[in-house]
């Protein structure tokens, strides 16, 4: 069981636009081309932050044509927020709030063998890194730079530095960087 | 010949902590085990910030030893700054101002087959960017998070977006991924 960090990035280290746009990324290709398929299958448990929760909301759940899509996830999830949010049918979604630790708690036990997503945003992650609770990070680096937005990882982490695993091109449009944190 | 962007970022995107220092970026290996060597013996002239020249200035040429180090490069170099800054003897070192694109010019005409290296800082690059000057990034992701800093590039480049050509692992602390910018 890991903890992971599965983010796309843009070169210039945002992870969404000031707006909360995924636009710049969603212009790329298809999700299925990526290493995305082989990741989610070994997911277990799902952490996000409100705003992840809301671009879900937002963009894949109501979407323009008045009817509501399914909730994209069969793992149990775990919201952080310290605001209500509208809930989805038929989700197994739990919101929390406060020390990320005895929430992982519970995510590793849901998870078992598998492994716990933490999507995101960079803040959240940050709490699960400062907790010594962060395994991996997987980054696609996006062919792109946004000058401003959210960031990718709010922290400093240089001595000891992150471990590069491995670093694979998906065509024109991602660089696939994965690292492991030292312990 | 190209222009081109080579630098060191940390995961998140910047060149530089927040008071100018690369202590994050010296702690790892040798460059000449990276592709510096390769990428310099091609390099006919070169650009610079003032914050670059005086990083420079402070860490490679004024050590602490009160004798100073020889500059170390043998190509032309012009330093964009709108302050006087110290002189170094031997050193064909021109100070400029403004508009980036007959600068450019000079350059191209020193470096003839070679290529031109916009150092940074990214400002100056973006500059470069704006013009239509620039060809290709050739950036060294680093095993680190900074969490601030000087930025990589401060521009919005989403559409169209940059070319990925290669993501390269150097050991566990650089991935090199290079671009080429969209004409």
């Amino acid at each position: 069981m890991k903890t992971q960090y599965y983010a796309a990035s843009s070169l210039d280290g945002f992870i969404a636009a000031p707006n909360h746009s995924l636009d710049w990324l969603l212009q790329f290709g298809d999700i299925e081309e990526t290493s995305y398929p082989d990741f989610i299958q070994k997911v277990g448990a799902i952490a996000m932050g409100s705003a992840t929760y809301e671009w879900i909301l937002n963009n894949q759940i109501f979407t323009d044509n008045n009817e509501s899509n399914p909730w994209p996830y069969e793992q149990p999830a775990w919201v952080f927020t310290s605001r209500s949010l509208p809930k989805i049918d038929g989700a197994d979604i739990q919101f929390v709030s406060g020390d990320v630790r005895p929430i992982h708690q519970q995510m590793s036990i849901a998870a078992g063998d598998k492994n716990i997503w933490i999507m995101g945003g960079g803040e959240l992650v940050g709490q699960f890194y400062d907790h010594g609770l962060l395994d991996e990070l997987i980054i696609q680096v996006t062919s792109v730079t946004l000058g401003e937005g959210f960031p990718l990882l709010p922290r400093k982490i240089i001595q000891p530095s992150l471990i590069l695993k491995s670093a694979t091109t998906y065509g024109e449009d991602f660089a696939e960087l994965r690292y492991e944190v030292p312990k």
